[in-house]
This record gives structure tokens, sequence and C-alpha cells, in this order.
């Protein structure tokens, strides 16, 4: 595997270095879902992160590997959803300016979040060439440093804290980790801790049946990615980029499928039962759990809930 | 006062008797809620409690005081909302039954969550004068013991420990606690918690502008009964009863009223911010503290979060 993927002990010391910065974000338990699902299940409740998503560890964890001579001229990406208010808010933190390049389409209640952190919105015609040559321009003109989504071993080392914090916490063996995988930073990092620090425990990923790529690709054993993917959970429309499908590749079990009806069942569930709020793409692990009785049953799961950032104006229910 | 009033030992040791039914719920802060309200608000979360409300408490806390004998014929209560599911909670924590006399326009999901929990629904006509009627003759063929949902002294001593754990829990000296007041249950019991345990601290509450009866019951110094109440706080339209009335006169600073916008978008910001399910009934405290700055500003404030059950195709977003 390449070499510069994040070791046990970097994920230790950059778990150390954001630790200040981030939430330990609870493992919370419920009886009704784990009667209903038939397995055990520790949520880790990453919808009461900073930013509302565990988007902020990768964020200011690739911020705090800057240094301040990099952080002068500011970072920038691109992103309409849970990186880049993250972003905005981790160069924040150091003082600095985040650009963040957005379709002129994004919500105006998105735009304001980001700038409300002072970071910049640099708005481009809603499409992926306009959104590339946007940044790209960007990055020119101000000598950002672009921070990727999730195709970074910065922003992968990140992720990777919340799976270290949900094995720490658990005082039970898990038998699964489950993450939901969108560019499959979350679901590399998680592999990667519970690759070290709980080899015996499997990982595995739900993933929308409308944007389905990391199933596929992980099936075909080459890159797929998606072409016009379509599902509610919104966070997850984007395909796998290369070090994060080779990592998931090497150290994913399985990936199971969920589609939208199933997702908002499992979403209902954890609002109603937990009462707590979390966004169309984090039922998706549950949704699989659920979905899956035969492999999790009776076994032990943690289940990551990856962000709370929903619009309550245009809600499923 | 009343000879019968819960003192601090009772509390103390009530407490103790129903600490391995209850959940002893988190207290949690926003910096965001503390920025936008101007006040250090610590949220005391009973919408994890048990049975999704702090009701659990009451109900659980009244059915240990009874004996094994009594309780062979069981207990019985009127109420279309967290009370009744809470009762049959708690009767079946010690092998009891439970009759939950419910108005047959109640909603389906209603009954099928009281008779979840092994307990009897028994449907009346939706009338006040039906209900009184329904639970006399259940008693009568019965021999139950009627629960009342507030005005009792079993049940207020319940919910006087939420506000004992919420003293405990919060380091810092809160200057005020507010409870929402519908029957007044749980503000009765807020009101002598705080009075044995924290004697600096004020006792206000929050009370709908559509169901204002301790509001001005309050001000005219005798109880004036709710007459057609209409809110959005659907667990608020009860009036005051004599004993929890005396007590809230007695040790109540004062009651600030809200109406149904205010409180949508007190629990809008709550559900937005803190990403946890509260319901409107529950969100009337902290609306009170948003539209009264130049008395709660600065200061620090514990918030009692009561409930989380919601019904999720019903949300006023």
């Amino acid at each position: 595997m390449d070499r510069n993927i994040p070791t046990a002990a970097t994920i230790e010391s950059r778990h150390r270095a954001i630790s200040s910065y981030i939430h330990r974000t609870p493992v919370l338990t419920s009886r009704q879902l784990n009667r209903i699902s038939g397995a055990e299940i520790y949520f880790k409740c990453e919808n009461f992160q900073k930013v509302g998503a565990f988007k902020a560890r990768g964020a200011i964890n690739a911020v705090l590997t800057l240094t301040e001579y990099e952080l002068k001229n500011g970072v920038a990406t691109h992103s309409s959803g849970n990186h880049g208010q993250a972003l905005a808010w981790a160069a924040a933190q150091r003082g600095a300016v985040a650009y963040i390049v957005m379709p002129s389409t994004a919500p105006a209640v998105k735009k304001a979040a980001i700038r409300d952190y002072g970071a910049k919105v640099v708005e481009c015609e809603p499409t992926l060439a306009a959104r590339a040559s946007t940044l790209h321009k960007v990055v020119e003109e101000t000598g950002a440093t672009f921070i990727h989504p999730f195709n970074d071993y910065r922003v992968i080392a990140g992720q990777a804290t919340c799976a270290r914090e949900l094995l720490e916490d658990v005082d039970e063996h898990l038998d699964h980790v489950i993450a939901p995988v969108g560019g499959g930073g979350l679901l590399s990092g998680t592999a990667l801790s519970v690759h070290y620090f709980s080899p015996q425990t499997e990982v595995v990923a739900g993933e929308p049946e409308g944007a389905d790529d990391a199933y596929r690709s992980f099936k075909a054993g080459r890159l797929i990615p998606l072409e016009n993917p379509n599902t509610i959970a919104d966070g997850l429309l984007t395909s796998l980029g290369d070090k994060t499908f080779s990592i998931i590749q090497e150290l994913v079990s399985g990936i199971y499928t969920v589609n939208d009806d199933e997702i908002v069942e499992a979403m209902r569930l954890i609002w109603e039962r937990m009462k707590i709020v979390i966004e169309p793409s984090c039922a998706v692990p549950f949704a699989a759990v659920l979905k899956n009785k035969a492999i999790f049953g009776g076994k032990q799961v943690g289940v990551i809930l990856t962000g709370g950032n929903v619009d309550l104006g245009k809600l499923p229910f």
C-alpha cells in the first residue's frame, strides 16, 4: 500500500493534536433499537460534533498540519455541504481565510453559514467543470492550499479519529463497525483505525442504491464513478477517490446498499426512539443493519452517525 | 403549608428509590444558543428519559410507593399524553396492570404505544365528564389505584428529582431554573427541590399564551381554570391543581408567557443547533428565556427540556 497512508502512530498523534478543537462525541445505545434490529448497537454520535458533522475532524486536522506561512494564503475547497462548513470553521480556528467554492444554486442559508465563520463563498455555475475551474482559479490567484473533501490523507487521518474514539469508549468487543460511504474519507479512515486498534472487528459500509459507486467499484475491483446519482442521502452523492478506494478495497469487508425508503425509515426510527436529529445520509448504516439481520443479528455493531445538518423545512416524513 | 408536601429528605430518599429505573439524563450546553440568548444555559434533557419524558419519574415513584397488595389490582389514570405512557411503563416494571383512560379520538399510535407496555387502554368519549366517569368506573370495578397526572404528592416528589439532578450536575451557581407549566407537577417539584437544595436560585416558569391559567392564577392569587385552551404545546393544556398551585404560589418567582410562533422558533433553534428532538411543550421555557433578555441575559439558567415525543408527520416547520 501507499507509504503515505496514515499509520497507527499518525492517527494517534493527530488525534491528540485535534482533541482540543473537537468534541469527544457520546456513544449512545437504545434498547428499543436493539430490540427492533436484533443487534447490540453502539451509536457514535457525530451529529453532535462541531459544525454538526464528523467533517470537522478531517478539516481541522488538515488545517493544523499547515505552517503559519502556508496559512497566510488561506485554504480552499469545493463543497456545498458539511466539508465546506467544516473547513470554514477549521480555518477560523487558526485565524486563516477559507475560500469555499459553491454552486450559485446552493441554498442561501448554507452560504450564510459559511460566511458566518468568516470564510469567503466563491460562487460558480452548478457543473463539475465550473467547480473545478473556479477552484483552480481561486488557488492560482490566492495561493490558498486546496483541502480535498476526502481524497487526502490528512483528511482521512482526521476522520479516522472518530472510530478510534468509538473503539476506546465501548467496553464490549465490536463484531462490526459500519459507516456510510460517499467519497470514502470517513470509511477509509474508519477502516484504518479498526485495522490498527481492533483488528478482529470487521468494517463494513452502507451506501444508497441511488449512488452506489462504492458498491460497484468494490465488486468490480476498479473505480466506477457515479453517473447521475439520485438519493435523499445528499451527503453521499460523490464518488470514491483513488486514495480512499485503495484503502477500502484492502480493509473493508462488505458494502450494503439501501434504497431511499429504507433510509427514511431508519432515520425516522432514530429520531423517534433516540430523540436525536440526524441527516438522511447519516441513517444509511442503520438502514443497512435493519435490512441485513442475517449478518448483523446478535452481533455487537458500532454505527457511526455522521451528521445532523438537515433542512427542517424539507423533512421526508 | 400542607404537611404532606414532600420534604428534602423525602425527595432524596425517593430519588434513591427510583434511580435504578430511570435514566440520569445529561445536562447539555450549546455555545450557539448561549450566544443567541445572551444567557448561560444548562439544558436538562428529559427528552432522553424513559418513555421520552420526565413523566417517567413521577409515575415510577408513585408505583414504587404502593404495596404488593395494592398493586395486585393495578393502577389507573386518564391521559392521552406522556403520563399515560409513563404509568403504563411504570406498572410494567412491577408486573402490575395499568388502566389508561383515553379519548376514543386519541391517535391509534398512542394507544398502540400504551398497549406495547402491556397496559389496558379504556376508551371514552372525548369530554372531561366522560373521562372522569370512565375513570371512576374503572377504579370501582377493578380496585386499581388512581395515580393523578400531577396533583399528587408522590408524582410531585418524583418530578422533583429532575431539578435535583440538574443542581447536582451543574458546577456553576444557577441564577434561575425554568420549567414549563401545564398541570404544575414538574414546576411544583422543581420549586421544592430548588428551595431545599439551592435556595439562592429562583424558579420561574414558561407557559403558552393559549393555555395561561397558571399565569393568571398566579397573578390573581386563586385558581382560574382554563377554558378552551389552544396552543401547539399540547402537553400543557391542563390547568393547575390545588396541590401544585399552592406550592407554586409560595415558591415560584415568576411565570412568563409565550405565543405559538415563539414556541416554534425556540423549538427550531434547539433542533437545529443542538441536534436533539424535543416536543413543542418542551420549547416553552427556552422561548421565555429568548423573549425576556432583560431578565435572563448574562445569567446562569437551568432549562428543563421535558420531553421528545413528537409526531414527525405533523411538525410545525
